[in-house]
């Protein structure tokens, strides 16, 4: 039997600890050189295999690939692709087929979020269906936390801890000022469907640190005069207060906030975000100073303050893989599986991609407070280990030093196809 | 002779750096407690003077001390107070006078921005004509790095590293995604007047990164097409752009970009900021994918990525305030010095704040490339020492362990004064 080749794909919005991964698949993969050929990436994701746009990693150092530990986002590359069903466009999956034949692929990888876990599943039906036998196995990813079974997804955990801590450090910097200036700061934080990352904004407070936060999630309709009520009684209590808007808070008719902008000098269409539309509530409504932040993709690309579990578990997932393909496994996705909160213990399980394509975890009820505007105990006791432990990169003149690869392509074998 | 009591200050808007100045001042002066007495802290900055609210910092433990240097924004609280001129407001002076007697102050320590430099400047010259002799030392801190003479403010280099580091992990996750998603992402920087922290956004790119940046800064005219020009010509060669936009940008017609926003759903008009309006100017125009985000207090309140020269230097000035006190100085600042860029020597100078005070400093003109959206090699070599060594904080449960000091107040004195 020739060994098989392996193809690694990233998918979707990329996180700060994706290569983490890569790099635990890609350094698992060499230690087993005997079972697994070349591992070829994806330029661009997906769109890579489909264009036989593929990364030959042979040629990347093993202190390039080590590197890749605390690069973040994407460095082979992602995309935002999700391939259509079987039936509507059948010839999509025959081209990745005739692709991974041509290359002597026997094992795809796909690194990402719900959808890219259901279509590595229907990769894996083809497969069969077509007489080419492939190992399919799904890596979780996603800054949203919303995969099922998991206890958690490789990325979540220092974007929550970049929330926590960029919170933590404007309340200080409110609270030393509100006296004659800013009263009210909001920042807006990702999560369009799933508050988990708004109520990563809630640690930012805790027994030492008595920050005044109203957080408002995705899954709690937007009232808003309970919200000015709240920010009304932070600020008499303690002079000013905190606010955490999820980019996916939606007005009570269903309508995102952050769409609710309207023209600005130009004439033109003001999208989101959230945050100023939650500031000019609270100026129009209750006249205080305010400040408002959007930190978009700082949030996710903020290796610089990765979680170190975070870190850990990306990579972890990433090697569980190459061991789940070598123990013959398929069509399954490796899981983090909490064993206890405190002390935090967690091991990697298992579950077959069927089971985790296309659902979406949302925040349980139990996990936000009874006003709407804050976390529960049993949240707390949730987040808080995904944001323990830092993992910093190296720095060069002030600056990490992260990694750029070559993504060298191996030459193309096939006639094009049109993505 | 009695030992004379010291009073420090806080003022203007706060840095991540400026309680590590308080560190470097009340440890140096608890180093000499034979000639300096109690340290008293202005609650909210100059404000606490006037309102006789004195926080006796005996009270604070060596151990909370020693946290100030790592920890953010104004432990003591600051204000956004200018003191009128003396012919305007003689009572505010005089009641300061007032207080400092009633406390047995004798040295006054202003740790700010240039107003504060001229504020303490005026309180010496007060001082003098009442027959109370004080001593009166500035300590410069601003994130903006306006003050003139001293080589660059305690407090910018912060600043600056985090959005060198913000930037350049940004484009990691725009460079990755831009085959299918986001083409132009837009980051707001603070610097209403001065471009220097824009400008430390252009130092994410360096001879390992190439990076497609366009820098919009405050002391260049807002021209649509050029920039436009710009912006299509990086996404054409690298397939993104990168944009960091000043607040303080302005339109032809002098309006602030940041105020050029229209009306929201909720009918409120739209302040702010710069980063949305630049990017619809994108999206409007060359139809590209954007994304924007808008550091706000962020930047400044970023303690977990403070430079660790800008931290060393913030420390010094603090020190030297009370060594040049000890030493008879009057009406001074210290200053920070450089010797050389590479290997970058400084060290501690001193100006009169009569030089100092009401001076702004802008970015020269050779410090910004020939099409004004990028800087020169000199700027380069003079920012980049700035943002570089890591100084971090102490983490418990995986947030910075910041500390909140007692902040007790001395009994007052004095019958009730109107501010």
């Amino acid at each position: 039997m020739t060994i098989k080749n392996a193809f690694y794909a990233q998918s979707g919005g990329v996180t700060s600890v994706i290569n983490a991964s890569a790099c635990g698949l890609i350094q698992t993969a060499r230690l087993h050189s005997d079972k697994i050929g070349t591992v070829y990436a994806g330029l661009n994701g997906i769109i890579g295999a489909l264009k036989e746009e593929l990364i030959d990693t042979s040629f990347e150092s093993d202190g390039d690939i080590a590197a890749l530990r605390y690069t973040p986002a994407g460095a082979f590359g992602s995309c935002r692709y999700k391939l259509k069903s079987l039936e509507a466009n059948r010839a999509e999956y025959q081209r990745l087929i005739a692709v991974f034949k041509a290359h002597n692929i026997g094992y795809f990888f796909y690194n990402g979020g719900g959808d890219s876990q259901d279509t590595a599943h229907k990769v894996s039906q083809i497969g069969e269906q077509m007489g080419y036998p492939l190992t399919c196995i799904g890596i979780p990813k996603t800054v949203d936390n919303d995969l099922p079974i998991t206890d958690n997804c490789a990325g979540f955990g220092s974007v929550a801890k970049y929330v926590a801590v960029s919170m933590r450090e404007a309340s200080f910097d409110v609270a030393s000022m509100c006296a004659t200036s800013t009263k009210v700061f909001v920042m807006e934080v990702m999560g369009r469907h799933a508050g988990w990352i708004a109520a990563a904004g809630a640690l930012a407070a805790d027994e030492n640190h008595d920050i005044p936060l109203v957080i408002l999630f995705p899954e709690v309709e937007f009232n808003k005069e309970r919200f000015l009520a709240a920010v009304d009684e932070k600020v008499k209590q303690y002079g000013y207060c905190c606010v955490v808007v999820s980019e996916g808070v939606k007005n009570s008719d269903g309508q995102f906030l952050a769409e609710a902008g309207g023209k600005d000098a130009f004439g033109h269409a003001q999208l989101g975000g959230a945050a100023p539309v939650i500031a000019n509530v609270i100026k129009e409504n209750l006249g205080y100073k305010y400040h408002w932040a959007v930190a978009d993709y700082l949030q996710r690309a903020a290796r610089h303050i990765a979680s170190g579990n975070d870190v850990e578990q990306a990579y972890a997932v990433g090697k569980a893989a190459v061991e789940f393909a070598l123990a013959g496994k398929n069509a399954v996705m490796p899981t983090i599986v909490r064993i206890s909160d405190a002390p935090y213990q967690w091991e990697i399980g298992s579950v077959e991609l069927k089971e985790v394509a296309n659902v979406e975890k949302m925040m349980p009820p139990d996990f936000i407070s009874a006003d709407g505007f804050g976390i529960t105990a049993a949240c707390r006791a949730y987040l808080q280990p995904l944001i323990a432990g830092e993992n910093y990169p190296p720095y060069k003149n002030g600056l990490p030093d992260y990694v750029v690869l070559k993504k060298q392509l191996v030459a193309k074998k096939l006639v094009a196809f049109d993505v």
